[in-house]
Order: C-alpha cells, then sequence, then structure tokens
C-alpha cells in the first residue's frame, strides 16, 4: 500500500533495546528503570482491580486522578487547572503529544521543533500535513539562538514544540529562554506544546520552569507529564495532558475517538498513590545519586561527559576514542563492549553527527557499576 | 482556537452514562459489563506486576499475547497471522481502529460506512481528511443493498469500513453480504477494516464470519478486536489489530508514535489467561441467557424487539408507546423510568430517527430484572 510516512523507519528505542537483547549488553539506551516501582503503588492496583474497577473511565480520566494532578501542578508551579474541564489523562505522554498535534495541525501549518529532539514530534506533524521548522541545538551546550528562532516564524506558525528538560541533552530551559519565547509568541495564535515528562528530574537545586508558570504562555500551551517517568513504570501507559478548557476541549474530541479513555485500576492507583507528594518531591535527589555516579565513574575515561541539569539521559562525546559515526559506535559499543545507547544523530532529521551518544541512568546501582566498568575498558 | 472538528461534541456514550449517573438509573447505555471479570484473570495482573514486569512492552506488544491473538485466530477461522509481524496490541479496540484510519487514509480518499455506525468512525477519516460515504441500514432488518454500496464505490475508494456483528442493530453478515463484498472490491485496492469487537458473541448457533476466513478478504484487511468486550474488562484497554505484514508495517509507524505501546502486566495476563481457550469460547451461551432474558422480559411491553444476533445491545422499537423523537424518549426513559438507553440516531450521521433505542445486556441477572420491570411500566 502507498505509505503515508514513507522515511519512518522502527522508532531508534526499538531498534537498539532489540540490539541490547541479542548481544546480552547493559541496556543504558530506551529510557526505563531496571529497578521495581515501590510496593505500596503495586498494592494499589491489585486492590482496584480486586475492588471491581474494571471498566471504563470518562474519556476526561477518573476525578480522583485529575484532582491530584492538578494540586500537584498548584504546588509546584502555583499555576491552577480546573480538574476537571482543564486535565485529560492519557494512554502515555506519546498519546498525550499524538492527541496535541492531532487536535490543531492541520495541511501546512508550520511547528517549530528544537532539535535534538525526541522522534515521534516530526513524524506525528507530518502526518497531519504540517510543515516542521526546526533549530538544531548543538553540542557541547545546546544553547537556543532565539535571533535564529524568530527567523523561523511566519504567519503560517501554528505551533512550538518544547522538551524541557530535554532529551537527549539534558539541558533546561532559563528564565532568558522564556522572555524570548514570551516576546516571540506575543501578538500571535501560535500554540505552545511542552513536553515536560521529566518535569521532576531537574539537578543540582535547579528550578524546572514549567511552561505554566507564567500565564501568558499557559494560556496557549498544552502541558504533557508522565507517570511512567515519575513512578518508573513506564510500561503502564498513563500520563496527561494540562491546558486551558479552550484548548482542552478540541484535544478531547480526538482523544475520545483515539483511545477513548485509559485504563481505570490504574488511575484509580495513581490517584491514591499521588496523595503523598514525598512519592515524587525526592525524585530530584534520586536521580541526582544516579548521574553523579556515572559521571564520577566515566571521569577516568576517555568519553567527554556533557552537562546534564535534568532527564534521566547523560551525554558524551567519544571523539577522542574513535572517528566512526555515532550510529556505528553505539552498535560496536553494544556488540563489543555490552553497552547500549543510543545515537545523538537519531535525535536530528538531518542526522548531525557530532559524536555523541546517550546513556540512560535510570538503573540501579548494580546496573551502572557494570557498565562503567564496560565502558571504562573502550580506548 | 479553530475547531478541526468542529461538528463534534461529546461522545453519546458519555452524555447518557453521565444522564444515568445524575439521575441514579439503570445505566443500560454505554456498552461495558457490571458484574466481575474472572477471579483467575485479576490475580493474573497482581502476579506479573509484582514479579516486576512494569517497564514498555515492545512497540507491536509482547509476544506470549501476539502468539495467543494468533492461536484464538487461528482455531476460530482457519486464517493464519504470524504472531511477530502482523499483529499488534492496541491501547484497545478504539486506538486500532483511529491507528488504521491514520495509517491509510489521506485527503480526498473516501472512505464507505454502514450505518447505524459506531460513532468513531466518521470523524476519524475526516480529521484525516477522508470523504464518508455513507449508506443507512434501516430498520427493522438493517439489512444491506449491495446494488446501492456499489454506487458509492468510486476511484476514490481507499476502505470500507466493516462492523461485524454491528453495533447497535446486532446484524451480522451473511455469506451472501461476503460474496457481494468480494466481487466489489476485486480488481480493486480498496481496504477493509472490520471492526469485530464482538466476534464472540453471536447467537442461536450462527457463525461469525470474520473477514479473515476469506483469503481474498484477509488480504486487505485490518482485523481489530478487544479484550475489554472478550473478557468483560473494558476499562483494561487492551485490543489488537491483525493485518497482512505489509498493512502492519504501516499500521505500526503511525502505533509507534500515537501510543508507542501498551500496557506490560496487563498484556502478560490476558496471554496466561488466553491459554485456556473455555475462557472465550463459552461467550456466545452466556450472553445468549441475558439477551433471552431481556427478550423475554420485554415480551408483555408494548416494546418491538428487533432481531439480535449478536453483540451485547438490543435494540427496541418504542413508536407505540410514544412519538418523541429517539433522544428525547430516551432522556424522559432515564429520567423517569431511570433505564438509560442510546438512542438509534446518535449511530447516523443524519440522526434517522426510526424510534429505535438500543439496551444493552452486558448486566448482572439482578441488573436486568430491575431494568425490565421499570421497563414494564412504560406506556
Ligand atoms: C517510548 S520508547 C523511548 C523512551 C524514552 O523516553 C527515550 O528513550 O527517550
Ligand atoms: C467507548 S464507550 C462506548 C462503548 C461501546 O462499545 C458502546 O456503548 O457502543
Amino acid at each position: 500500500p502507498l505509505s503515508k510516512l514513507s522515511n519512518v523507519g522502527t522508532t531508534i528505542f526499538s531498534q537498539m533495546t532489540q540490539l541490547a537483547n541479542e548481544n546480552e549488553a547493559i541496556n543504558l539506551s530506551q529510557g526505563f528503570p531496571d529497578f521495581m516501582p515501590d510496593p505500596e503503588l503495586l498494592n494499589h492496583v491489585d486492590h482496584f482491580i480486586k475492588k471491581g474497577f474494571n471498566q471504563y473511565a470518562p474519556l476526561g480520566g477518573m476525578i480522583g486522578l485529575k484532582e491530584e494532578i492538578a494540586r500537584k501542578i498548584e504546588n509546584s508551579h502555583q499555576a491552577v487547572y480546573h480538574p476537571d474541564t482543564e486535565i485529560t489523562v492519557t494512554a502515555g505522554g506519546t498519546q498525550a503529544i499524538f492527541t496535541a498535534i492531532a487536535s490543531f495541525i492541520k495541511k501546512d501549518d508550520e511547528v517549530i521543533i528544537f532539535e535534538p529532539a525526541y522522534d515521534c514530534y516530526e513524524p506525528t506533524v507530518e502526518l497531519f500535513g504540517g510543515i516542521v521548522k526546526r533549530f538544531e541545538m548543538k553540542a557541547p551546550d545546546y544553547e537556543i539562538d532565539w535571533t535564529a528562532i524568530k527567523k523561523l516564524v511566519s504567519e503560517k506558525t501554528r505551533m512550538i514544540i518544547l522538551n524541557n528538560p530535554n532529551n537527549p541533552s539534558g539541558r533546561i530551559l532559563k528564565e532568558h529562554d522564556i522572555l524570548k519565547l514570551t516576546e516571540l509568541v506575543k501578538g500571535t495564535s501560535i500554540l505552545i506544546l511542552s513536553d515536560e515528562v521529566y518535569e521532576n528530574i531537574v539537578f543540582d537545586g535547579k528550578e524546572h520552569l514549567s511552561i505554566c508558570k507564567y500565564p501568558e504562555l499557559k494560556d496557549r500551551s498544552l502541558l504533557i507529564a508522565s507517570f511512567g517517568k515519575l513512578f518508573h513504570v513506564t510500561g503502564w501507559k498513563v500520563g496527561y495532558c494540562a491546558a486551558p478548557k479552550s484548548l482542552t476541549d478540541e484535544f478531547r474530541k480526538v482523544h475520545q475517538f483515539n483511545v477513548f479513555c485509559v485504563n481505570t485500576p490504574i488511575q484509580l492507583a495513581l490517584a491514591e498513590y499521588m496523595k503523598n507528594e514525598e512519592h515524587y518531591t525526592h525524585l530530584n535527589q534520586f536521580f541526582q545519586e544516579k548521574r553523579d555516579f556515572l559521571r564520577k565513574g566515566l571521569s577516568g575515561t576517555s568519553f567527554e561527559i556533557l552537562d546534564c541539569e535534568g532527564t534521566y539521559f547523560q551525554a558524551v562525546k567519544y571523539n577522542k576514542i574513535s572517528d566512526k559515526g555515532d550510529f556505528d559506535f553505539a552498535t560496536e559499543l553494544t556488540v563489543q563492549y555490552k553497552v547500549a545507547s543510543v545515537p545523538f544523530s537519531s535525535f536530528y532529521k538531518n542526522k548531525i553527527d557530532e559524536k555523541v551518544i546517550r546513556l540512560c541512568f535510570a538503573k540501579k546501582q548494580e546496573t551502572l557499576e557494570k557498565a562503567i566498568e564496560n565502558l571504562t575498558k573502550v580506548s
């Protein structure tokens, strides 16, 4: 059949995980924890399943969960969303992103994307006939040149997609980025899709500047988050989209025909678990220890360790070790040194290769130790 | 913001369930069971969660579940699908339908739909710029006039959407329908999207004629099914799409960017549970008893009971009771007689009103008894 996405293959995360499994390598590629979630959360699921909550949830989500989400956002960012009309529970962050794009992007609408970028944005925009305008952030600091961004804006610009903290670079937005962004969209009807799935993983006491903190931005934004990332259950596939009512109304029109609703007992379990805020406020510290352990472990190697302000990914440059392309290098690392990573070029449409790979440190101590041991042998 | 689905509101199922709840009415509107699923299935979920299967599944689904699905299809219809490359686990039947349409429908492609139709098909086609050509099946027998269908086919016809057994009419496709359909598509590149979520709920010893039984049709078909309907867990949101590799390849390109993958522990639980075929082969008998009980209970009333060959919905005509429009009648029934139903006009784009409402009988004995008692008071 004629393909609607002729230049799309299998996502890099599946490719690298498969390669890792085939080579019995330590899998630091796809972003998921290899440790157990909190048993308390697991018990909640069983509780609600056995209590008989196994039928359709309301299309916007279970009210208890939406209320907890609203409370979390308000406590974290002093921003108010109405649980019933401004928050929609989704089948993961990815479905929220897809649905947000589906709800607003029409043929020839332009969408600004910052690369390196999570690989679902571009094909989804393309699927709805939109045109991607991309700005390439570069190693080592992945700064945004707002003058260049301004040049990308046109009358056709419909949406800007942010990912903050950024996967894979680990960069977070600063106050001056927010200021520039605010200036940029002022007086326009540009929407912002803010993918903040790593919002609770920010290091060194820095502050995560959520889009919802800024009323001029919040009003035009769809804020996306993920319980998979928050509670170490990427396989449960629950996330959400918070947006002003007028945007949520449109989002839900599509959502109801895309998935209709999301797993009921898991929503109830998450709501119950969220009642205790400590279940997510400790996350920064928890992952900072892992990040620091990995960075320290790699400091004696020839890998150049780039900054990591947030997310559970560490970017490293390997140009002192090899002049191979990053895909080939990542493959070699998996096959010969039994450590799987993700080559940064996969995050750029034009496959920009600065000899950087991404290592996921959402792993137990033992896994990180073994990975460091193997990586130390490289070069 | 400009709406991409300006003529779409909240789905009728949510509306009627909300009305039912507000009026403390017996909810025979939205299609879900009010009884417990098998405790064995529920235990499996807890088992796999506690065993630590809580991270991303492969994008096509867990191999064990895909194998069980392939086995079920082969046993039921003697049709072979390759588990790894031809079956994709989805976040419910709705997501499978949405993704199938998303994968193949482009601007100006024509799609043939048989009404009364489940309400997600049309707006989804519209969202991708497709044009719906509809044939209206009418009470009392909802026959398909294949000569009329032939007239709907053009060079632009890209897809035919079937729903067999049909929700809401309860009609199933007959051998002569399959013959006519086969003639119709022969020599064309028309795809078939076959929504068979009620495949295991067919009555009176009749046979469910799945699209996959017919090689000439299977080759061009996307077959959709739902574990929510099969195992009384509509709130778990797991279904699948079975299709030849060339179609599955395209389907998965979109699927990976829409939801990426589906709940891992629930997939494992379903796979384990499906090992025992009796867990689904008894379904016809189980629901036939409920159907017969409802029909018998209503036989003394002024409702005209239409045929019901499959699904868990009974259509009844109320023209001897009221000359109200079906939406108003369904509302009155909910408010005054405390029984919620779905008006058939919601299943027609042109709101055709033949004074028919739909009653869901996937309910425990006690619920059906109370509903019958209330409905007996009407007129
Ligand atoms: C959906 S698989 C990718 C998971 C992830 O967030 C990542 O590895 O970047
Ligand atoms: C997704 S809500 C609708 C459930 C259903 O299948 C129906 O009521 O027809």
